[in-house]
């Protein structure tokens, strides 16, 4: 691809990107896209022909971002280190407390396109969120483990969404600490604590 | 209201209810819920003066049998008894599996209006997950207990609606009953088995 048409396209990318994100997929029109990036419709449509493969795009690109960004916290974490689950909930109460925050992105949008099981978007966030759940799975040593992780940050930023309120990152790093006294025992088979994988 | 006029509200709402849930609320506009309800544009106007007002009609709607719903499963939970976790569970897998099923319809909704957390929806939408979780934590005797127990569920609805999976049914029993060993011992704290309340 010519320099040009591809920083064009990271253009078109990052501005359908905040718009999604902010307004929802639904409510945001070609035309919204084509005014946020700076390029006619006539460029936009030359580079997609729909909302939905521009959507495929989009997710395509943040779950690349997005892996790399929860590589960084995964490698924190540690089996029977109460510290990390701290350190994990207390950043998504962070995170949800900034300005403008609107909930995780692939969760909100399989739920805005939850009548359309076999929506490209739908198995892209499929995708993404099994990635994580193996990711929480290998740091803690165990594939309950992290699909309980999985569901409380679920049900954490659900719950921060809904309610405003931060106290549901402690109810969740209370039940979190809970889950993992029953952890088997450190062994070869967890993951050792302070070191990348 | 007379008789008629609160027979053809009932039908409006019904339907609006019915498309709202399986297309969400941005896509449906108002004259698809006019024909779906079988009335003029003209008459659903004579209702309701905008989208939003009937929005807020549908939920109060919903908001109280939701909750009738709820009274009859949470009549069933009791600290200490594993059974009724199982039977929780095992009834969120079944609903997901239904044809057309597309989440929990709140926090759809709540999703949907990530970006405005002061429309009238998010606020029934907040009151309503605040009832449900406080009649958990009546049921098992313990505040801390009832909101770990809201993050199990709407985790697991989270991720059974994106994966399409009943596994996380199983894994949020058996989290739950993980959790339910930290309750504290039955006293007068905690909520007979077997008793309504």
């Amino acid at each position: 691809m010519p320099r040009s048409r591809s920083i064009t396209r990271a253009r078109i990318v990052e501005a359908a990107y905040s718009l999604f994100y902010r307004n929802g997929f639904a409510r945001v029109s070609m035309d919204e896209i084509a005014a946020g990036s700076g390029v006619t419709k006539r460029t936009l449509y030359a580079h997609y022909d729909s909302k939905d493969s521009l959507l495929a795009d989009v997710l395509e690109n943040y779950h690349q971002l997005a892996l790399a960004r929860i590589e960084t916290w995964a490698r924190r974490l540690a089996p029977h280190d109460p510290g990390s689950i701290d350190k994990l909930f207390s950043d998504l109460a962070v995170w949800s407390g900034r300005s403008r925050w609107a909930g995780a992105g692939f969760t909100r949008l399989a739920m805005e396109l939850a009548d359309l099981p076999g929506h490209p978007a739908r198995k892209i966030a499929r995708r993404h969120k099994a990635a994580v759940e193996a990711r929480l799975a290998k740091a803690f040593g165990s594939v309950q483990a992290g699909a309980e992780m999985m569901l409380l940050i679920e049900g954490a930023l659900t719950l921060l969404l809904i309610h405003g309120s931060g106290r549901y990152a402690d109810i969740a790093t209370v039940a979190a600490k809970k889950l993992m006294h029953h952890l088997p025992p450190a062994t070869s088979q967890s993951v050792p604590s302070g070191r990348g994988f």
